[in-house]
């Protein structure tokens, strides 16, 4: 499997380099991330070009990282500054890889393929986190799978009635002959892959019933995907047949970012519109919101791909239900992307 | 390797299904076994066709299971009873694989070949699980090693007075040269593959010392192997010279079924046939015989295993001796089986 | 990777069998190594050519191995020399591989390659271990990582003042343009590969503090690596410009066995000459030194080998600086010596 290489991914949130520089595996890069003195975060290579050493593990000094095994320096662009041994020559292989970094409203977003075209207009837009008329969370999960499978998991959240039950989940509404009564519409538009579901005059999930009233109401969960692997779920209560913008909101980022081929990062963050002073309530969001992925979803997902032998889903050759019309659209048009910019690079 | 699939292999005792469904790999498969309503136990595949989630985890409703991830029910002959989603459309391929599953004598045998090729009567009888005049306990281990080799185990039990001599094997009977004073005798007989051994005048094995009270006696041991991989082991100590109906009895059982090419399941029963009133004596046996297996057995059978670093016994040419005889003799008809029942597929 | 065969490795201290066999891979293969009744330390091989059970595991009886699993006997030369089952006869293969083993001086030299070329007089000199005017520490650290990178780690003591400024680095001595003011000197004589450095007017490392009292002084820190990879380092620290004898010396040995191609052994001692009747010191110096192998070395040598990904360090293309002249000509030399003995045995 290959990745698409022209994106921006998120690397992580914006405390996470409160202190100290960050090492993460990207695409099956390492890379290190650190905060120079004016507030600028950067990304260079995390492996020093000597003898491989891990450099997040080092020093920084006036804005150069310096290798904690034998001490040579590189500077933000990822060019050797010093080479404190012998006659202090340096090679000219002595660099490392750097990639654009941008922060954008708490997070740090990398470009992992071509720097002459990373456009920061196509970073995903969740402004919710540095916004102080919402308050909420982010948070960060590490999975032992291919990232592919958690967006499955996100573009089809009838999983939610199933698994989430306790947590984050609507309970099911079942007609007679035991099918959901829950509404579905998949459509994509301008790129975004849309997986939208309503449920009306149900009682709240869990999660919503910590910050809103309504002992029943309309469910609105529009689910968008960024391709390749970042999702907003924008998700709303309201009253019985009001408008989703009357209701109250929760809003979720769901940034997956591959680390390698059979692991990734999810970066998350639940953000609500009322009872925002109410630091209780966003804790104890924030503890089932935990219960749901480290409890219910990592251990399900990472079930079943172990089951999958490595295999690629279509060759499983999978029962597909209507329910998967967003899962399976978005695994063909990635890997379409993904071949598209391979062509081009053989080309080039 | 490949194993042999025309065959009853056990893959639980009944008391595992008490209360809730088990998951069981076997050859390989993932089985799911779990008890219906009018206490039938059946056994279908363990992975949801859908997304190849584990349905042990699911709950059971009217004899189907339910998928804990997406709500797919399935029931007992593994067809798909329900799609709660969408217009509840139920694909072709929305099928479990399901193997016939007999419940005999207090333990579970699964047949993973061709369904009509079943016979029961091939099960290996072992009838003191549920025979009130008998008492014992039954226990499983896991071990991560080639079925085959723990099948070698105990075809050759020279190895109890050395591994096993604080447990369940009888002390040394040396000649001056060091020599052990055992009978040994290697037969075969309606392919039932026989490993017997006759210690006389000896003291017993601590493990028969809990239960009866001859300072020396005789001890009769023949092992008996039921291709691929079930044995019996008949065991009885006796009083210097009598026959061995007369003795003091123990008849262990010893299902081994393969898990994957380098895993294996142990399903072990033993039972006795004196002073079965008292609870103690089972204990104590009990604690015996895990401290055999799980301290003295399976270190070592693990570390042999290790050793031979994933190739072939034969092909490692070992040292054969005399009292090889019978374990030899069951890796080749084994492998003649396995071989044949190809060929039969083959030519089918 | 393949090994060079015809060498002296080190297996154990002399403590090591005070009183039990010890087992240890080298180059792939399993070594029992053990002490008979005269004092002799044998090895031969740890697995037993009838079902590959770890010997070391048995009970040693009049010089000879009894294996715990059937009680086969095998005498220091590897021959068996009883099997107590059946008629007693010995198989023409039932033999342990056995290798010359020597003491000398406290520590356990194995020849791994043709017995007919072993020559006792190239185990590497290092006296102090039973010299009773040193006193010191021997100790050994197991390391998941090919042998080569630790002895590049040794060759290149530049990463002194970095990884172990705490522990048994001396301080940075840097020029205005932060260049470090160590003197450094690479050269080879007689098969010796030697990189030495000096460092002049400069505080000592903390663990020479312990004992001795100079506030500044000479340290003088020549390494040999005698191939294929056992190290020593005859440091000392000396009045400003006095010679190197007159000063407190601290030799240490350094000698690294290849057990897997990707793992090592690394048998270690420290001696000193100066306040040698203070056991406080003495516990002091390998709390430091256990600091610096354990915590600082072994997690970085861990991680650049894990970056390598299985790769020649060649084939990486890495930076090389002038002070990684020893280590990449002892990687060359080494690698002839291998090529060398490799088309010697084709010709054979």
């Amino acid at each position: 499997m290959a990745f698409l290489q022209n994106a921006w991914y998120c690397v992580g949130w914006s405390s996470d380099l409160a202190d100290k520089p960050k090492s993460i595996k990207v695409l099956g890069k390492e890379l290190l991330l650190y905060r120079c003195a004016d507030g600028t975060a950067v990304a260079v290579s995390n492996v020093c070009p000597h003898r491989f050493a891990p450099l997040d593990c080092g020093r920084i000094v006036d804005d150069q990282i310096e290798c904690p095994y034998h001490g040579l320096r590189f500077d933000r662009t990822g060019a050797c500054s010093l080479n404190p041994h012998g006659s202090g020559t340096i090679a000219p292989n002595a660099r490392l890889q750097s990639w654009p970094l941008v922060e954008r409203a708490g997070a740090l977003w990398a470009w992992m393929g071509d720097p002459a075209l990373a456009d920061e207009n196509e970073i995903v837009q969740y402004d919710y986190v540095t916004d102080s008329s919402w308050t909420g969370f982010t948070g960060y999960l590490h999975l032992d799978v291919d990232y592919q499978v958690v967006v499955d998991n996100q573009l089809d959240l009838t999983h939610s009635t199933y698994l989430h039950a306790k947590t984050v989940g609507a309970p099911r509404q079942e007609t007679a002959e035991g099918r959901d009564r829950r509404e579905y519409r998949f459509h994509t538009a301008d790129g975004i892959i849309h997986s939208d579901a309503v449920r009306r005059d149900t009682p709240p999930a869990p999660i919503f019933r910590l910050f809103q009233d309504r002992p029943l109401g309309d469910i609105h969960a529009p689910m968008s995907l960024y391709l390749p692997s970042n999702l907003i779920l924008d998700i709303a209560t309201t009253d019985p047949g009001a408008p989703k913008s009357s209701g109250s909101r929760l809003p979720s980022a769901h940034f997956i970012t591959p680390e390698t081929e059979t692991s990734c990062h999810y970066f998350f963050a639940f953000f609500r519109n009322e009872r925002i002073e109410d630091a209780r309530i966003t804790a104890r969001m924030e503890e089932l919101v935990r219960h749901a992925f480290v409890e219910e979803d990592a251990p399900m997902i990472q079930k079943c791909f172990d089951r999958m032998g490595g295999k690629d889903l279509f060759e499983l050759k999978p029962v597909i239900l209507e329910t998967d019309a967003a899962a399976v659209y978005a695994r063909r048009a990635l890997a379409k992307l993904i071949r598209d910019e391979q062509l081009k690079n053989a080309d080039a």
